[in-house]
């Protein structure tokens, strides 16, 4: 079986290929570039050189392999080998999170990583459009100024994760847990504000994107990422790329259903998955149970709140690794749904919510085992991704990378 | 906006394009043809001549438009114009649908119609892997000799419709209610008997097809299709295709949840859609309020018993229309899963079971309202799709001629 994010390389030009390959992959060979984009030797040669005219991508040398490594052929052995490198310094990104009364703001290079970071703890849920739209100009404004250093060349696009409903399409914020008010254009003033690249999602589109971004993340294929925090978020990766859905804001696992009439979710409904899983949920369930720790922000449970939910869990408060356990439950219930509607290749589960992973995994796969067809299970496999890096952002400064890839080498945008 | 169904109609080899685009619209002019799929008039006046050249294509003219016809500009006032359609008898497929206890076989032409239908009530739920192919096969010979006479070429191809879970790639059917044996081979053994090209899908991927073949039926950008009836059945079409999932099997919308711990479904678990919108759930209820005509087959409800249901339900029977009001509830909640996972432009309704339509449909959007993120509720449209035609055979016929299409111009089918 062709693997889709492979037959989706060989749909791009050649330049943009070879670009994402090596973004992917990290450095490679020329002849590896030509056996995974389908290019000729000549080709390689040809627009590699191009690229490298451009300032794009270098030559570099691989660390000779030390004498007697283990499974090395001979003929490589102690042998400096050629490689390919994307210049980090050639294209500068700056990413954003905005998550409730919380604005990240990165640098990130042309390899995607991220190079700075700074945070900043704000009001964010009385601020209108206007007043949105300015504190992130300020802030980002301030970064720029602050970390003039860093940057050798202007920022060439800027890449916005937003918890909540994001219309990737019209850049525009449905609904966030960070606000109170709706429908909020985000990306063309800022476009006009800085006259770059802007793209918006939602974080766990975001996630999705970061992780068919890199290979040690499984993103081969078709697959589900599952994040799980103070609300419950998914995006997919369908044929190759994030699945958005014609109206830009598909993939709200957390807001299927578990249970008709069930507990209220933030979201104004009943019974979303994520009213039984989001850490708020919980916190509100363990708080008829014990007195916890009181949080700073009144509105967000604390990560030093959840880590104490989860240490009684694991010390003896049955009644506490209980709601760890019913919350692993509704998941498994809630991806039998998605294996059901989608059947990806695998479902990924990450964030800080997948703190106590292994309190809900049993339970989780017991439900999955309850709730779906015998036929259906040996499918899509379930994999936990640590949450040691921030691949919201990581996946904010990857979008706005992939459509620059796009725009220097004239792929139409439709 | 472009339509994801016209951009798929740019990635084929002309030829394809041009064959679907008639398939899809009916008779049209050479200059339609060229808007549609961007080629040039030479290009259009070439590959036409070369598809009439093989049989494929005719040129027929179009009936003189009346005098004082409305809309009609001058020029085109009187005057027949030379429109092209594909030639009905260049390619023969044989249809096949098999549901409990029946298998109907139906003879279709190049434009993707039914010719001769026939119709064979059998035991299929005793039938074991080798047992079926021969049931099939001698079905199908028979079919063959009987309708000789309509037959001026040899069938290109088979197209397979089957109630239950088909893996579309693997050309097994998984599961069925029509079967009590699992993991059947079915488009193997055809293919070496006939030699022919043979599709299989389960029935809602084929009405899928169907919808996306004939333009009355709203198939244009991405939608979902759900087939009301003995079962709860989904298809849908994202980017351009029916979406079958890397394991074949996905798009089961009435094995999704509505209520953990629920009523015990035909799939053996508990809470599932289907087990409440189902012909059988309604029925399996109906029979602790009234008395019911008994059915022909005890496994299968009759067209005539689901009938007296609804007749009931809109004669004062308030406890039997509450049946399909709830029914319509558990399918509103259905849907909003379905919206916040996928969002598609459009969801139709269709099937048998969409009989009492009208009884089911304000509690069908009251759920949706109930379960629905306000923001997510302007999205897609939902439409009642009359089920006048058998789409699940259209469609099996259509799958097959779609992939002769290919075949014929060489499209790689990986």
């Amino acid at each position: 079986m062709i693997r889709s994010s492979e037959t989706d390389i060989l749909r791009q030009p050649s330049q943009v290929a070879i670009l994402r390959y090596l973004r992917v992959r990290g450095p490679a060979a020329r002849i590896d570039i030509g056996a995974a984009t389908g290019l000729s030797p000549a080709s390689v040669t040809a627009l590699t050189a191009d690229l490298i005219a451009q300032g794009l991508v270098r030559e570099i040398q691989s660390s000779p392999i030390p004498n007697g490594a283990g499974t090395v052929a001979n003929a490589a052995r102690g042998r400096p080998k050629i490689l390919l490198d994307l210049v980090p310094s050639a294209v500068a990104m700056i990413g954003v999170k905005l998550t409730i009364n919380h604005i990240e703001i990165v640098l990130g290079n042309f390899k995607g990583e991220i190079d700075v970071s700074r945070q900043h703890v704000t009001n964010t849920l009385d601020l209108d459009s206007d007043a949105l739209v300015e504190t992130l100009c300020h802030l980002i404004d301030r970064f720029l100024a602050d970390h003039k250093d860093q940057l050798s060349v202007r920022p060439s696009g800027i890449g916005i994760a937003v918890q909540g409903i994001a219309d990737a399409n019209s850049g525009n914020i449905m609904w966030s847990p960070a606000l109170r008010h709706r429908h909020i254009p985000i990306t063309a003033p800022l476009m006009q504000r800085y006259g770059c690249i802007v793209e918006m999602s939602n974080d766990a589109n975001c996630i999705a994107t970061a992780i068919t971004q890199n290979d040690q993340w499984h993103g081969a294929g078709d697959f589900a990422v599952i994040m799980l925090g103070y609300g419950v978020g998914m995006g997919m990766v369908l044929n190759g790329s994030v699945y958005n859905g014609p109206f830009g804001a598909a993939a709200e696992f957390g807001h299927t259903k578990y249970q008709p009439d069930g507990p209220i979710c933030n979201c104004g409904r009943r019974g979303c998955l994520e009213a039984y899983i989001g850490d708020y949920a919980l916190l509100r369930d363990a708080a008829g149970l014990i007195d916890l720790p009181p949080a700073a922000n009144s509105l967000h449970p604390s990560e030093e709140q959840m880590m104490e939910l989860v240490h009684l869990a694991r010390n003896g408060r049955e009644d506490i690794a209980d709601l760890f356990r019913h919350a692993g439950k509704v998941l498994g219930y809630g991806i039998a749904n998605l294996i059901a509607l989608i059947g990806p290749e695998r479902i990924l589960i990450t964030g800080s919510g997948a703190r106590a992973y292994d309190l809900m995994e049993p339970d989780m796969r017991r439900g999955l085992r309850e709730a779906l067809v015998a036929e259906l299970r040996d499918g899509p496999e379930i994999l936990h991704l640590p949450w040691d890096q921030d691949l919201a952002l990581l996946g904010a400064i990857g979008q706005s990378l992939l459509r620059y890839d796009e725009r220097m080498f004239s792929v139409s945008t439709a």
